[in-house]
Formats: structure tokens, sequence, C-alpha cells
């Protein structure tokens, strides 16, 4: 099986904020920013598979600064760990206001994905190899929030979710 | 302040998967369906709150079922509790293959939206009221969801979250 | 042949008007609300035909209320009778304004469609069972429709049209 | 008030069928036709009252040849009358097959609109001078059509109908 | 191989700038003018063709008036010149105005299309025979158009471009 | 005036081919692809003069490859010089297959684009500073191409396009 590197799916999308995009005070809607980055990060999840890649789960997104119409997002993502037949990937949102030149960060999210064969069927995808110290954080972390999402999901027992009971503690303590 | 009951705000919303919804492999696309969750889920907070909303954040969620090129994708929401200027909207997703005439659960998920006025400021949303043992049971979960949310967004000292360390400890025993 | 409930047709659709919905004056389009109103009858048809279902007419419809920007369309379909290998659908649709809370009632319509199967040859569809009294009206009556439809589409000659004639009469007496 | 003849406000409109105006079977859905025909339909209207225009009905449509994935659209609008403040519109749709260069007759539909001012109001528009003699004979049975709308919307007595009652006389002798 | 007139592949093509065409300021973005000449210049080259074609080259457009939401935008295309497996289309855009009833021309372009079969390959297509005085002096002139686009595609030398190389004397002269 | 670094307008932007995008043979449509471009371009020239910009020209564009539905359409844009209101914006568009994991280049364009404020009236943008060989070579040769847009749209006498005059020369000798 071969290896790829982290950075080999970044990935960056830019959209312009347009009319159909927005609420009726010009807003973003929270739903068309979720459509983007599932789009960008299939893309990712897709430069390391070279295979066609389904949606596994979103996890918990919060969205802290109003977007406005006419604003440019610029959707960063990588992928951060893969798992036998999926892969984690993180995503960044930024918003730039072009009159003012100014650029904020809007979001952080996970997604993750299945990759599947021509028959639907999942399949083994390639080990992901971090190289940055960042990478290195984000692929160890990886573990424990798929722990939480099996949880979440009723796909694992909590006792059996180690890393996630040390952060609990941590969190509890 | 004027109270008002949960089933007010019940919505439901059906949706064709189209072409463009889906991947190349004719299966919906995980962000499609978290777009069309968003304006469900806000059409029921603005039933509830009369005002403007936007979306604060979404929780989990993850995607179990492929969902067809042809189905129909049928949203229930309905707002489980009001938080001074937010509310918490639960969504449960059927998709219904018309041949077979099967209907699956496709998705859970809970959404929170924020209420604001002309001005884009937060407003103070009518209280909600549960009636049946179901709307009663998701209200009270209600308070652990949000502290949840607020420890991921970093807005909130996972010692204060109470009802957190609650669950945390009934997960991790 | 298995017959079928009227009430298993129905299906609600809601829809926010976004900005690509509507004119310079910021009112829905009337061919947006006649294309959102097709989906939602075809869905009902297809619930009652567990087939793809294709638009055979759509009776006249006319447009009382302005509806706004922001504003939630709601679209309440059901089966009114099934004929060999069609069905008619009743729409009626609510337009709900959010800051005030209204809704009025925008408009009513019928449709008809045709089952048909995967080499698009027309096929028989279950026959509709009223049970309300409602039901059992929009039933009777739709025989009425039905020969006007033929009798404006050139295929059936008035005098063969008798449920029409005695309408006529009424109508002009 | 000025005057203005019919083919001044002739618009022809090609539309290209694209996957997502499509059913599963690859055949136009008309929801998506009716929809183009009122933009057409709305775009012939505005040319002649220079005017925003709103659709105020739409008379039955009956759908008799399936269109296809890759065929051409092609509506012909035109005003056949005015009325005060509104206007009906006749549309012809025709279908074009590429490989074939076929062409079918797909369906025929009037449209009636209202014209507004800057505030929603209302407003007086240019009568319709009829030249040719197809020109003439839609002229004059406008005034029919015009009374079967207002007795179906139930704002029309049906003994005020004179024309409509010749009409009906006529069918059910 | 048949022949066909310029004047069978004439099409006309109507779209209303709706919100999503626009920017912030209102006006219709370029690109979207792009696209919609793009489907016009290719239902026209199909009609010329009876055949699949796939857009080869646009030359050099510039966009001298502002287009507003709301306008009327037309489209007018028609084939040049047929040359062995492609074609050439001329675009004359217009912009209306509504309320003022204005018409100016917005935009000339040149598109040119391949025809393909089903196996994607490229095919012979019929010539095509000017027959107005307008339509010869377009024909004539499409095979220095042809040569501009391929000695600026580097796929012509330029001494081989000989139309070109009389044409570029003058302007040099 | 203050100065930009061409580096400073860099933007990426990446796009999923979906099925409305394709034609019949599931190719992706070069109107799209220069709907796509527009967006990145105005994206870049906007990051650059933090103003509204508004498309000015387009140069020749010629498409080489077939794009397949499912493809990932990769655009990097850059400013690549300033004109006093306008500036012109190099487009490299990348095409990449995911089973094969093969990527390559689709198209090269130049856009121009003309800065405006809030009163849609030109105003002067930043000057542009290159940096690195390619940035510098592609500045000097923006004086030729201008000379061309402008000769071509007939805004410019042939004998003061001295740019032009020059390459031409190249050309026919």
């Amino acid at each position: 099986m071969n290896k790829k590197f982290a950075k080999e799916s970044f990935t960056i999308m830019n959209e312009l904020v347009l009319p159909n995009d927005t609420n009726t005070l010009n807003n973003l809607m929270g739903g068309r920013l979720l459509h983007w980055m599932d789009i960008a990060a299939a893309i990712s999840a897709q430069k390391h598979c070279n295979r066609i890649v389904v949606t596994a789960s979103v996890d918990n997104v919060s969205f802290k600064h109003p977007v406005k119409l006419g604003d440019v997002i610029s959707i960063e993502a990588q992928v951060t760990r893969a798992f036998n037949t999926s892969v984690e990937v993180k995503l960044v949102v930024y918003a730039q206001n072009i009159p003012s030149g100014s650029r904020v960060k809007s979001n952080e999210a996970f997604y993750t994905f299945v990759a599947i064969d021509q028959n639907a069927r999942t399949i083994v995808v390639p080990e992901l190899v971090p190289e940055t110290e960042q990478e290195k954080e984000l692929y160890v972390d990886a573990l424990r929030r798929r722990q939480l999402r099996l949880v979440l999901a009723g796909k694992m027992k909590p006792e059996e979710a180690t890393e996630l009971y040390n952060f609990f503690n941590q969190i509890g303590a």
C-alpha cells in the first residue's frame, strides 16, 4: 500500500458570496457555507485517496462572525489522518472583506469521508504521513476525535474510547 | 415575554434528489443535505422567534445510509428549547425510495440559531414550553448539548459545565 | 391491484423565498412557485404510485397575494383520484411572513401526472380510496375537472363530457 | 395613452435542457418548463408595458410530448390583448432534437400579468393593436379566456360572463 | 455532404438579469454573460451541425456598457462559416431596460465549436452557404479570424497566416 | 498612492465538475468554465484593488482538453499589471482527474477589470510591483496585450499601438 504526505491533499477554494447565498439581512447562510466546506473537503480527500469519497460525518461547527454579501470566502482543507477506508479532513475558513482588505478566521471544522469503488463498496486508502509539527499534532489528536464521533454515533462503547476517556478526565478534572 | 409551544415550530420539508445534488455514483452529497437541513431548521426557528435567525452552530452529524438520485428527502424540524437569544432545533431526516416505497431514517442532528433584529443585534426570543414526554426529554437534555457546544467552542470552562460533567462521568465510568 | 388511502400521499414542502426567486421589487416570481408546486405534487403522486411520474397538465392557477423575499412558502399536496395510469393532485399553497407570524392561503391548484415504467411506457396505478368528507368531495369532482382538461386539450368531444355539461349548465343558468 | 402593436412584444427564448432540469428518466420536468415559460412571458409583457409585471394567472397547460435531456426548448411569446392594468400573453413552446433536427410543438399556454409601479400598485398599460388575422383572432378570444379565468377564480359571476356563456352553449350544444 | 444556409442556424435567447447574476452594485457579472453566450452559440452551432458540439475557443470579448438587475439580455447567434469539423458563430448581445424601453448593443463576439460523435471523436459538419451581403462578408473574414486564433494558440506558424498577414499590414501601415 | 506586490493578489479556486456543468457526453461546457474563471479573476483583482471590480474584457481563450464530470478544476489567478483604473489578471486552469491523479493544464487566459466606487464611477487603483522574473515578463508584455485589446475594440488607432506594431512585425516577418 502506498503512502502519501499530508501536504499532497492541501486544497484552497475561494467563493464569492452572492445574493442567493445570503438571508434578508445580506449575511451568508450557514447551510451554504457547510455545503462549500463539504465540496472543498471532498476535493482534498479525493486528492489523497484517488477515489470517489462520500461524506461520513461532520464534527461540531460553530459560526462566530457574520459574513457579508460580496465578501470572499476562502476555505483551506487538508487531510489529517487516514483510517483504513476513511480519512479525516481539517478545514479552516476565512472571510475577506474587499473594501477594507480585512481577513478573519471564520470557522474551523473536521469532516470525515469514506472512499468507495465503482460498485460503492468501501476500499482501503493510502496511509497519511504527517511531516510538520502541526500535521503531527493533528494526526495524533485525530484518534480522539474519531472516538468521539463513534461514541456519539453509537458505534463504539464509551469504555473502549481510551483516548476520549483521557480527554474527558482532563476536561472534567 | 410570550411563550410558545414546541409543536408550533414543527416544520416538514421535502426535496427531490436531482442530478446536481449527487456525486458521480449518483449518491446525494453530504454538503447538499447539510444545506437543506439548515434551511429547514431556520424555518422552524423563525416560526418560534418571529425573527430573522442566523445559524450559530451545528452539532456532530453522521451520514449512515447512501441516498440515491430520485429519492425523496423528508426533513422534520422542531425547536427543542429556547435560551435567551437563541434556540436549539432538532432535525430528523428520512430518505424515501419511490419504486420500493421504503423509508429509512437517514440522519438526526441539532442546529442552533441566534435571533437578530433589523440592525443585526441579538434579541430575546420567546420561551419554549414542551408538552409531550419526548419534547420534555429533549428540553432537559438541551442543556447538556449546549454545554458541550460551549466547551468545544472554547466559550465555557469545563468545570462550569455541570450537566456535561455528569454525562462524561456516566460515559467514562 | 392494490388500493391506497388519499392521506398516504400527503406531502408538505417548505421553501424559503431567496433573492433569485424574486423580481426587482422583491416579490416571488410566479414561475418559481409553479416549479416548486410541480415538485411537491410529483412527490405526492410518486408516494401514491411508487413509480416515476411525469407532469401531464396543470389547471388554471391564479396568484392573488404578492409573496415577499424572506417569506416561507408552505405547499401541501395530496392525491385526489387515480385514473387508470394517471393521478390528480390537489395543491394548497400558504405564504408565511416571519416577523408578523401571519399565514395566508396564496394559491390552490390541480396538477395531473402520468406514471411510467423504466422504458417510459405508461403503467397502471393503484386505486385511490378517499376517507374524509373533503377527500370524497374532491374525488367526485375530479371527474368534472378531468373532462374540462380533456375538452380544452382537444382529446374529448364536448358532447361526451357529461359531468362538465351539468356544471356548465349550472354556471350558465 | 400610447398604443403598441402586438408584434412589438414578440419574444423568443431558447434553453438547453440540462441534467438538473430532468427526472431520473432524463425527461424535462414540467415545473421547469412552466418556470421558463413564466420568464419568457414576463419579458414579452414587460416589452409591451415598459413596467415591472407580476404573474396574475396561468391557464390550463397540458404536456403532450416528452422532452429529452440535450433537447433545445424554444419558447415564443407575444401579448394578445391589454386590459386596463393587465395583459394576456400567448406562449408556444417547441422542442428541437439536435441529432435528428426534428422540431415538434410541445405546448401552448396563456399567462396573464399585472403591471405595477415602484410602490407595487397596479398601473394602466398601453392598449394593444392587433394587425394580422391571427393577432385579431387572439385579441377577440382573449375576452372569453379572461371571463373563464375570472369565473374560475370566483371574481366574476357566471351570468355576467356573456362571452363565456356563448362558448359554453356551443360546447354543450 | 449536405449544405445548409446561414439563416437556418439563427438563434435568439432572452434572459432576465436576476439577483444572482449581479455583483453587489447590481450590475450583471461578465462571467454570467459569457456563460449565456456560450449556450446560445452552442444551440446555433448544433442547429447547423445536428451534432453535439463542444466549445473550441472564444475570441476577444469586451464589455462596454454596464447591464443592470432586471434588464433583459437578448443574444442573437448565427453560424458564419463551417471548417471541416468546426463552425464559427457570431453573437450580438443587446441589453434592454424595461422602464425606459431603451435597447443598446452590449457586445459582439465570435465563439467556435467542434462537432463530435457519440464517442467524442470530431466529425465532418455540413458546409455553410451565406446568402446576404452581411453573411458573405462574415464568411470571408472568418478565415482571417481563424488564422488569428490558430496563431494565438500556437497551432499555426505566422508565415502561413496569409489572410492575417494582409490584415496586420493594414493595421501596422 | 500605495503599491502592492503581484503575489498579494494570488488566488486559487477549486471546483468540482457537477452534472449541470456538463453536456450530454459528460464534458464540462466552455461557458461554465468561462464563468468560474471570471469569478476567480474578479476575486484576484479585488484583492489588489480593495474595490468592487467589473469585467472589462476577456482575451482569446481556447479549450484544448475535454474536462469530465467528476474532475476537479483548479484555477490560479494573479494580477499582472495595473493601468490607472484597471488591472489585467492572468489565469491558468488545471483539470485533475481523481482516479488517475493526473493533472493537465487546460487553459490560459487574460481577463481585465475596471475598479469602481459605490457610485459606479471608475477609480484609480494601486500600482502593481512585479518581483519574480515571470511576474516581470508578464508585466512588460501586458502593455502589448492591452494595445491589442484596444485596437480590437476600436478604442486605439493602430499607428499608436507601438508595442503591438513591433509584435506584428515579428509575426509577419
